[in-house]
This record gives structure tokens, C-alpha cells and sequence, in this order.
């Protein structure tokens, strides 16, 4: 696969799958270096002198802004090319405008895009020592946000094979939950529980340390972690769901929820959260709530991954 | 208020009010330190390794373009949120933004918004050490604007006591006047008027040193100091006001009518300005504008202003 | 002209006319130190505590990624305005928008604008001291490109006096066509040849060492240098032109066509190019294209112009 060199070394971040649980490990330990004692992020020069340049084909002004802060921190230049009002608009291939920007020395591209695969190729075209991450593609991927969770399971609750993990929402459309799930059974979680209704299940994807559910009460029984997922509207103009007040009703994250779980249980949402629908304020901002920690905890993964991958181009 | 903290040192500037002469004066006297003998800006580094965040809830390139000069010529990194496009499309509400942002390490916030109070409720939000400038909301308050004129005001006319400031146009829906005339009050000029047509003076207004006009000349008469106010279109189709024409025959700032001024009045306007509705290009080009120092001071003010807020959040 | 000082020192640059073959040697020798052994560009603090605004008053991400990048390779502050959305849109004039940015201590403006002679304008504005720099303006000049081009000609050819330099696409639209045609005279190629259709020839184009061709393979043969042009689609909508097929079947590059140059021709592209109209693939990225090469200079050309301007405005 395009991520690894002949070394086994890390080239790009374009998914978890073909990670082992100890380089997952390792990538996770790099992670402590950038928050200081007391628990701010640190501002280092890994990436002096170094040009990264988000390239998104898809707006997200949130991923964005994490990436571009990180690359900051880590004192590199930053560029951001929307790309979507940019070249290709006049005509100009994927392939081109990836290659136009190496060739001014970018060193390492963030991209988002709609299509699932577009980091893959992306990651083909570029020469050795220039490196790719995946903010997103498709249905496809979201490694950082599953790397990012990770750093945060392992932080409060510092193993993963004893915990039992519930996964919420629209499983079936979700990048994140697609590279959760992944992540999630190599570091050997005991149990992964999934929450949907019939029509946001992805076929097959019991089994193998996964559980399915369509009552959440049921899957939120005893959990450690409860991982809730943003509802698209989209699904409702699908037909996929009858209404918000339904998919509430039958799905929303209250109070009375979280109490079926462990007393410790944490409560994740990858943002940005539609209160009242998929969870209520109460509880995203109750005690139970990580969900804050995990947006500071992903600038500094953000800073691990693109320092190590830069750290591995160097040499 | 929530600007103040409970030894009365400013944690934010959300507004003029509330500060005192010699508060204003101790800030004013801050700006000095950004401007070299030659009368060029400093490039210090004051907010090294610090995060300044502008979230725009309203457009605003020219605001938003002065806080970002004067934040990277602090060595601040800077990133720019138009939170119109961005996270609260999806529904998001502006207070998760912020913690989000301030979850991300932002140190300091600069926003506009269209909503009076947008800043205040901001400031609301943050964490102790996390600096907001109020960069304008609604029809409230833009103290930056604010302490740029008094500034201007300072180094040109030395003291304010003697003097007679006139401002001139939209007093009405103009945050600036509000903040303006709000500092010029605690500054201690002799007078204050206020020039505008009934329909754009704002109601019990006259008293405690202001002084009202309706007409120009007047107004404007033995003033040393007069402050133009951009004239927004809008007024014109809210029927306000009859016609551009009309306007700058009643209103506009002519050579004629600055010659009823003290022979050393400076004008000054907030910019943009709209050559031949508000002001006569004789007069914006002329010997009496200040109109480019004060944009030259502006970014100086709000440099002093940033560093000041993130010494204060340091200690 | 107001690109000069009286001592004929280059205060901006607005276009190649009115250089020398030794002030363009001049400035061709500065680009190769901010290229290293391994060539790559350099990080440098030419332009450190310095501000550049890009104005962009015609939308380019293209461009003004390469100038942002340049500037921060050399340790600039950047700003970029797009000029479009912001304060022209208030009414606000050109020059008062120029004013304003030289108030808040721009030192080096980066200008695109869709009227012919904007950059010279702007020129005319800035006080002594400040910069410009002609990123497109209208029809008239993108003196980069030609400088950019020049420069990728001379690293790859040596010398310029034996060459026979083919240019074929839309001459008569073209801004890079009308700034390479003038700096390859002034570097003394021994023969300029112009390939199009009759309906985008200029005319009186021919004559003083320009020779124009409506037949390509007549214009190719033999040719040292081949540079393409980008076919604007509007072209087809104005009549000019019959269709794309059309055209690629008359004009576009084919590698049977590139056959018919000298063995080591180099194929030049200002990009974005349109694959399959004007140049097939198989001659973009085969062995005679030089299209990343000259985007790779032109970062080197670009951080050569700003630093030798700021040098120049410094001393």
C-alpha cells in the first residue's frame, strides 16, 4: 500500500487499516511530546522551514483550521488552496494541481475530498520525501479523527483491552466511524457496539468483535465509552429516517442513556454536534463529556502525525 | 462586567465603557512602544508562540486585515474563521464554536458580529487567561475604532480638554459614534456635537456635554476636531434619508464648510469613505485629513491592545 | 516610467519593457541563490519583519499561492486580499484601497487586476519605499511568467542567442504571450516564431525577428523552445475559434508534432493546461516537458524579485 515504504516506515497517513496495535502504540506515544506539564500545546520548529498545503476539494473550515493550527505550532508555512473555486474549476486534472504544487516544494499536503480513494491517489502521484494525510475522504476515511479518539481513550482510560465501546449514528455514511471501528479492533478493544437504525447499518459488519444493536439502550448497557456521531440531514431528504424529533426519540444521547452505561463511562462526539438531535447539552456538556478534550487532543495528534511523518522524509 | 477582573485590570476590550481617563490614558500610552522614531510600526514579539483566531461572523476584509497585520507583526500565529461559511452553517451554535476554537488554544479572539452583545456573550464563555476584542457588533460597539481616534486625537492635539470635537452623519445605527462619543465623554472634551438629519439622531442624546445639529454649518463652526461618518446605503432605501445627492448637499464634508472650522482642525473618518456622498475629495486628500494616520495609528492600537490583554493573561 | 528610479534602479516591476539583456542578466543571476546544491529552494530572511499584501482584484489561487509562497520563504508577513469581496465592494476606489494597506505598512504589493495598466496605476500611488509587483494585469503584462520562463531557458539552454523560440496558442489575449515576446527580444534569441489561427494573431505583430505562422508544423520545425498557451474557453463563445476539437486538430501539441522540433526541444506550458486541447498528455509529461521545472523556478524567480525590490527600497 501506498502508506508504507519497503521499511515498513510510515510515507503517508491515509488510513488505520495496516497498522499493528504497537506501531498504532508508537504513533500515540509521539503524541505526548507536543503537550507540555501543563497541559498546553507545546510550539516546536519540527516543521521550520517546511510548506505544508491543505488542499480541500470539499469545504470544511473546521478540519482545516486543526490542521493549519498545527502546522503552525510546528512552525511550518502554511498554504490553503480551496480547491474547488481554484484550477480545477478551469479544467485543470486532480493530478495537475497536485503536482503543480509539489513542484513550488510543498512538503506535505493535507487533502480532503468528497471521493473515497482521493488520498490514495493523491498519495501515488507525489515523489519520495513529500508526504500526504487524509482529512477525510469520502465515506472512505478519517484517520486522524480515529487517531485522535484513540490518543484520547488510552489518556482516560489507559488500556483499551478491557473496555467495552459504543459507537452511535449513522455507521453506514460515516468516514469516522469506518476508521473507528478499524482502529478500534487493533488496539483490541474487548467489545465494539454498534447503534443504528436498520438503514444507517452498513451490511456485514457484524461480527469480528462487533456488535450490532438498534435499541440504544440496549448497546449503551454497561459501555465504557459511548462514540456519538453526527446526523447528516441529508438521511431524512433520503428517506433513510421519518424526522429529527423521531431519530431523537429513538437515538438521542440523554441523561437517562448515559446512566445504563459504567459510572466512569466517557461520552466522544467527533463534531460538530447538532444538540438536541443526536445528543443533548446536558450531557454534551455534563460530566461524562470529553468531547472538548478531544478537540485539544487533536491538534496535538495532529502535530505527531505530521511531525513524524516529516521527521521519516528527512532521514 | 465581564471586561474587568476583580482587581479592575481589563481580561478583555468588549467596550469603551466602564474605563476611565487614566485607564484610556495608561492604554494610550502603551501604543507609543509600537511606533519607532521613524515613524514606522515595530515588529515585536510580544505574542510569540500565542494564537490569535478572527471569527468573522460578519464580512468585514478591511477590519479583519488590520487585526491580522497587527497580530503577525507580533509574532502571533494568526487564523482567520469566516464563521459565516463555516461550522455554524452545519447548524453548530456560536458558543460551541468558540470553546471548540478555545479547546484548539486560541489565546485570544478578535470577532464582529451583526448582533449587539455578540462579544460580551463571547467573552462570557472563555476561559480565564483567553483574551476577546470586541471588533464590532451590531449597532453597539467598536472600542478599537474608538481608541484609534482618541489616539489620533492625542498625538495631533496633545490634550483634549480645549477641545471641540464635532462628528458629523448616521449617529444613529453607527457603533463607532456610540463608541466614540462614549470616549470622548470620559477623555473630558470641552464639547461634543453631533451633526445628522432628525431621522438619524439618535433619541435623548442631548445633554451631558453633547450637543445636537441638524445643521452642518453650525456644527461645525470653531470645531478642532471633525469626525465624518460613512453614510451605509441601506439608510436610503429605509427611507431615511431622500437621496445620495441630497445627502452631500445637506452633509457632506466640503472645503467650504471645513473652512468654518479652527484654522488647524484635523478631519478624520473611520473608512471606507465614499468620495462625494459624505466627503468631498478636496477635503479627504486635503491638508486637514488625518484619515490615513489614523488607519497607520489603528494598526499600532490594536497591536498595543493585543499585547497588553495577553501580558495581563500571562501574569 | 514608473518602474525605474533616476538612477535606473528597478523600484517595481509592471512589465519586461524598458530592460536591458544586462539589467534582465542582472536580475536572471539573482535567482540561483535562492536555489541550493540540491535544488531546493531556500528559506531566507530577505524579507523578514516585511509585509506583503497580495490584491487580487481578479481571482487567482494559482498565482497568488505562488507569490504567498515565495513571500513566506522569505520570511514575510502575508496578507491576501481579495479585493473583489472586500472594500471595492463598498465603493471604496482603488486607490483608497491601495492607500489604506500602504497606511497600515505594506512594504511590497503582489497586484492582479483584469484592466491593462491597474499595476502601473497602483505604482503611481505608493509612496517611495513601497513596491509593486505585476502579477496580470488585463491583456497587457504577467512580467513573472516572462522572467520565469526566461530563466527556465537559460538553465536548460545556456545561452539564448542560437535559439529559435516557437510560441503558439492565443497571442492576441495573452498577457504571458505579449511579456515573453518582448523579454525573449531583449535577450536576443535569433528567431521569435508565433504560431495561430489568423483570428488570434495580433496584428502587425510581424517583422523585428518575429515570424508568424498559421501552419504548426511550419512553426516547429526545427524550434529550439516550444511555448504553448492556455486556450481560454471563451474564445469558442466569441467566435473566434470553432471548437476545441478543432483547434487541438489544427494547434495542439501532439508528439508527432513535437518530432518535428530539434531533438532537445523543451516544451513549455504557463499552465493550467488543458490536456487533450492545446498539448496532448503524452507531451506534458514526456521527456521534453520542462512544465514543473518552470514552476519550480518560478518560486526562485518570484522570492528573486521581492528581495531585490526590498533590497533596493531599503538602501
Amino acid at each position: 500500500m501506498e502508506q508504507w515504504d519497503k521499511n515498513g516506515q510510515l510515507k503517508h497517513l491515509l488510513t488505520v487499516d495496516g497498522f499493528t496495535q504497537s506501531s498504532l502504540n508508537a504513533l500515540l506515544t509521539q503524541v505526548d511530546r507536543f503537550i507540555d506539564e501543563q497541559h498546553r500545546l507545546r510550539h516546536t520548529e519540527d516543521l521550520k522551514d517546511k510548506t505544508v498545503v491543505n488542499v480541500f476539494f470539499e469545504a470544511s473550515t473546521r478540519t482545516r483550521t486543526t490542521f493549519e493550527i498545527a502546522a503552525k505550532r510546528l512552525s511550518a508555512d502554511v498554504i490553503s488552496v480551496n480547491v474547488a473555486t481554484a484550477a480545477t474549476a478551469k479544467g485543470e486534472s486532480l493530478r495537475d494541481t497536485i503536482l503543480n504544487l509539489q513542484a513550488m516544494q510543498a512538503d506535505l499536503f493535507v487533502c480532503r475530498h468528497s471521493d473515497s480513494g482521493a488520498a490514495h491517489f493523491i498519495a501515488k502521484q507525489v515523489k519520495p520525501g513529500v508526504a500526504v494525510i487524509n482529512a477525510g475522504d469520502g465515506c472512505h476515511a478519517h484517520p486522524t479523527q480515529a487517531l485522535l479518539d484513540l490518543y484520547t481513550i488510552k489518556r482516560l482510560k489507559k488500556t483499551f483491552e478491557n473496555l467495552t465501546v459504543t459507537i452511535i449514528g449513522d455507521i453506514l455514511h460515516s468516514r469516522v466511524a469506518r476508521s473507528e471501528i478499524a482502529a478500534l479492533k487493533i488496539m483490541g478493544v474487548k467489545q465494539i457496539r454498534i447503534v443504528a437504525p436498520k438503514t444507517l447499518l452498513p451490511p456485514m459488519i457484524e461480527g469480528n468483535g462487533v456488535h450490532c444493536y438498534t435499541k440504544i439502550e440496549e448497546g449503551i448497557q454497561d459501555a465504557d465509552v459511548i462514540i456519538m456521531l453526527r446526523l447528516q440531514k441529508e438521511r431524512m431528504e433520503e428517506g433513510l429516517l421519518p424526522s429529527l424529533r423521531e431519530y431523537h426519540r429513538s437515538y438521542g444521547l440523554t441523561a437517562a442513556r448515559v446512566a445504563l452505561a459504567k459510572k466512569d463511562v466517557i461520552v466522544m462526539h467527533p463534531g460538530p454536534m447538532d444538540r438536541g438531535v443526536e445528543i443533548d447539552s446536558v450531557v454534551a456538556d455534563g460530566p461524562h463529556s470529553v468531547i472538548l478534550q478531544q478537540v485539544h487532543f487533536g491538534i496535538a495528534v495532529r502535530m505527531a502525525v505530521m511531525a513524524e511523518l516529516i521527521a521519516r522524509n528527512r532521514s
